[in-house]
């Protein structure tokens, strides 16, 4: 079955990758070095803690974070993780040559790896907006040419723009938001017309075990936020703020996605995407000024504002998206990380322009952080832009669109029967 | 289909949650404020690990410790987090007050939120009791009466009766226990005579992955257990301790779960969800002595004995619960927690009148703990029947009996076959 | 159903495992005592988190790593759990004694439990090859013999052979695949003519859930492997090496295993269980070396080179394992434990012997590498050939070969029909 649609990746994929690891492994043995052995081992041991729940993040979480698309768990899983080893290690070394240009050897510490496992989610993001609708090969190359203009983006906002590492990182969202959706609606295609309507209507929806999968990695993520958003933070204070922040929005959006998503149904009914989209809005939404913010209520209700407006964002794409752009972004991309990372790119920017009514000085840094914030955007959706005609080119051997979010096409199933 | 029975809770639930969330926020905005930043980083690092072991046992742990049931494994989860978020954000501001009542601002510190997380656990407890039979907003009701009354008992017990932290908390699984087996007992009602017997049965029956992901849930209960027993005591050596004994309590009473379940089938079949509640309950009998216990053996037959008596009530309770008192608990809150956690309280009494024998002037406090536990109980079960009482209301909306332990009433389906 | 295959387990089962609890609680009674409090409470802090690590990855991780098969699903994550919590107690006193054999009191630490969590391992790894062929009863005894010989391999390896801690424990993979192979082997039966092949193969089939769960218990041994690794070695320099070296070598042997897979199907289709066995042979390649490797290039060339063989592996097992030997692999011990486990060893010995030509008084030292690596190997096969002639004893009432690989076996079922 299937055999005429889809161009075998037989060759093609091992061709790509095994290339794609052994330059790696060249790139590595002449240019890397690891750390030289630090006194410190408390603060080791904290780092290696990060770095740990920010793996349990970017492998459990953002993998299972989109299984619930009855018929494309497996590739949910499965690619997330290959992306995410992939970005690890091209981010290891594109961060450290960004960040120290002229140096003979790249030195990789654990905080230089944390901040690759950091960078590389946004891969995995962008990835949720694709899934489904492109073969490994391409996974690939949108991976090697999203963390490349992340780089380069964080290399403009720090050297050029002088924002500070925390603000550059945490536009990550917006950035990994629109540079998905763009590579989506370059892939986005009109169905053959001789195909069976209900098969391809099936195949977006959820099932009972693919649901709670789903909510498995939700939760994953919803948990460890709070690491997320507190790690490049330096002084103490700032950190327990953050976390404390952080912690605050996320209760906040998860009473709130749970209780008005039953609103947007005629029979008060709770959907469990849309719920799953916006528990993790108030964590996006309070990223940016986590540190900032000196009581809960702030934070509370940014995690109030996210959760409605990822509601309201999942319930209207369907329509704005879907069926106008024709995006298809069923995994709620733009619900989860677009719209609350703008949200709370104004939110600090409002903040910022606050404290210049006290203090009128730092009012050059407001305009700062409007253009950082822009930046995030545009480069998202240049890069994507790119990446999407890109990958529209013939040797990537795209699936057929009659195969989108099907496992079958990538996956060796024992027959076809075994479907449940 | 169904839409005879379930009233509408389109409006309903957003109303209460919303109104109950900005009078939450409004209340944080007057009251409260974050801890100013003290020095030592090291016991933060400490404070947070725990805190998240919490929440993962909170969020993962009790969401899929009741997704057994086959058709209910999306409301076991997705209400589990709506009460965790919205118990904890309840639970800070009431922790605070009782604790220090005459201050103008509740101060939140990270040991504060820990405490708070600690404490909702008891919301989630209950709530298994109650699950299937409960709206959203019935249990929201629920969650704010029972921590607020669980607050008021933890007041009682160490303003009063002058009992120490740690036994104090270790109450919390026989009052929710008691208190959730009440409000089930309340909820219970007779099924109306011309419905289908059939799919009644079949609804409260386990299938083959949703015990798995039961198992998942047990699983991270299981691992995380010693933090929670051992995270309210303050000395190094009695911390260590409450290690130890919590992990050979848990060791044995899993393997007393798994063997002693075979004894209980005619065929000598293992049953998965006996073995659920019974491999915790070492942990739970374990709890309030943990730190007295000074050699492994002690704890490991607590474990032991913990096991026999979960098997036991979960084999019994399908007669003496379900069939004579009607209170259907599925999920074995009473097997888990309640009388494994009154086996905790005997031991504890047992071990101080064991230590009165040496020194006699002890032997008042060994009064007040048996007076402690049965404040405990009693006020669960007093708190419960108000509850109960309350939850009967006709302002909830509850949903109609035939529709108990079914996902259907409360979340959006695509369409009724897409069930497994 | 059945009642003609399966000699009831009613009684032996608890029998067996209830008076092992209570020899075991009595010897715990008389001859152990807990550690006296030391006052380094930033090292507890440590152990426990590691400790915390490794019970995830013995009770998630390797629980689920096997419930692809689709019908023993229970029996992988139960069975694990049961042999977990009964080896790590006899582990905690058998290292003990070994260790120090004339001491009247074994003193139980954290350190302690952890290496008895890890020596536990083994058990849960050759278990893994065996699962599906055995009663829990088997299993047990064959948790007690080869925690034994484990034991008694270490004791030879350090006290004779004079190999230093951390690589007398990484031979827990060689040793532990070989002793489960071996086993599984003298298990093997042709099956009874007259069965119905098609129920015999849809047996070994996965499914899409159940490779769903396989994939999460991977996913948390891959994320915990490099706590697993730089566990046992004491200075930080080689311990944060021995993260990094694991963390590339996972990484690149995640992606060479999904690559690579593809090549072996004649459509280029992924096999979701081969990607299982080989995403984790870098982390065992990478094992006993892991401290020694100061460039991660060598570490990525350690993983790429697991990566292949383990799919290499995976797709020939099939062919010489399984119809030659009729061992029956199917959840890829060999795979993954085996044949990367040698490739760590002979990498081992190979950096060893390169620095001999630098300093050749080590020169011998590289003799007793080769000799502890044959050692481990050959203590794993003779114990398990022992082993294996033990389980095929009548007395354990061992399952019908009509019955292998079947939850049914074991586990109370609603009733028969309900089976995804």
């Amino acid at each position: 079955m299937g055999s005429k649609y889809p161009p075998s990746v037989r060759c093609w994929l091992p061709l790509w990758a095994l290339t794609l690891e052994v330059a790696l492994i060249l790139i590595f043995a002449f240019f890397t070095t690891y750390d030289v052995p630090s006194g410190n081992q408390k603060q080791i041991l904290g780092t290696y803690q990060v770095l740990q729940d920010f793996t349990v993040m970017a492998a459990l979480g953002f993998g299972f974070l989109t299984t619930s698309l009855r018929r494309h768990g497996w590739s949910s899983v499965g690619f997330n993780l290959f992306m995410l080893a992939l970005s690890v290690q091209w981010a290891t070394l594109l961060d450290a040559v960004l960040e120290q240009p002229f140096q003979k050897k790249v030195i990789i510490s654990l905080s230089r790896i944390r901040l690759a496992t950091m960078s590389s989610m946004s891969v995995l993001i962008s990835a949720d907006a694709v899934l489904g609708k492109a073969n490994l090969v391409q996974l690939m190359v949108m991976a090697l040419v999203e963390m490349t203009a992340f780089g380069g983006t964080r290399w403009i906002s720090r050297q050029i723009i002088r924002v500070n590492s925390h603000e550059v990182t945490m536009n990550i969202f917006v950035f990994a938001a629109y540079f998905g959706l763009t590579v989506s609606w370059c892939l986005s295609r009109a169905l053959p017309s001789g195909l069976d309507k209900k098969v391809q209507t099936e195949k977006v929806q959820m099932a009972r075990s693919s649901c709670l999968f789903a909510m498995l990695g939700t939760l994953f993520l919803w948990i460890f936020w709070p690491s997320f958003n507190s790690a490049l933070l330096v002084k103490g204070s700032e950190r327990k703020n953050a976390v404390f922040n952080t912690y605050y929005a996320l209760a906040v959006s998860a009473v709130t996605a749970t209780s008005v998503s039953a609103l947007a149904h005629p029979q008060g009914k709770i959907n469990l995407i849309h719920v799953h989209s916006a528990m993790l809005a108030g964590g996006v939404a309070v990223g940016p000024s986590c540190h900032l913010i000196s009581s809960p209520w702030l934070s509370m209700v940014l995690g109030l504002m996210a959760g409605l407006i990822a509601i309201g964002a999942a319930k209207c794409q369907l329509v704005c998206l879907n069926r106008v752009l024709e995006i298809q972004d069923y995994s709620g991309v733009h619900a989860t990380f677009g719209l609350p990372g703008l949200l709370g790119g104004f939110a600090y920017i409002v903040m910022m322009a606050h404290q210049v009514y006290w203090n009128p000085l730092i009012g050059y840094q407001v305009l700062t952080d409007v253009g950082d914030l822009c930046l995030a955007v545009a480069m998202g959706m240049a890069s994507g832009l790119l990446t999407g005609v890109i990958l529209n080119l013939k040797i990537w051997r795209a699936p057929h669109e009659a195969k989108y979010f099907d496992d079958q096409t990538f996956w060796e199933f024992p027959h076809l029967a075994v479907g449940l």
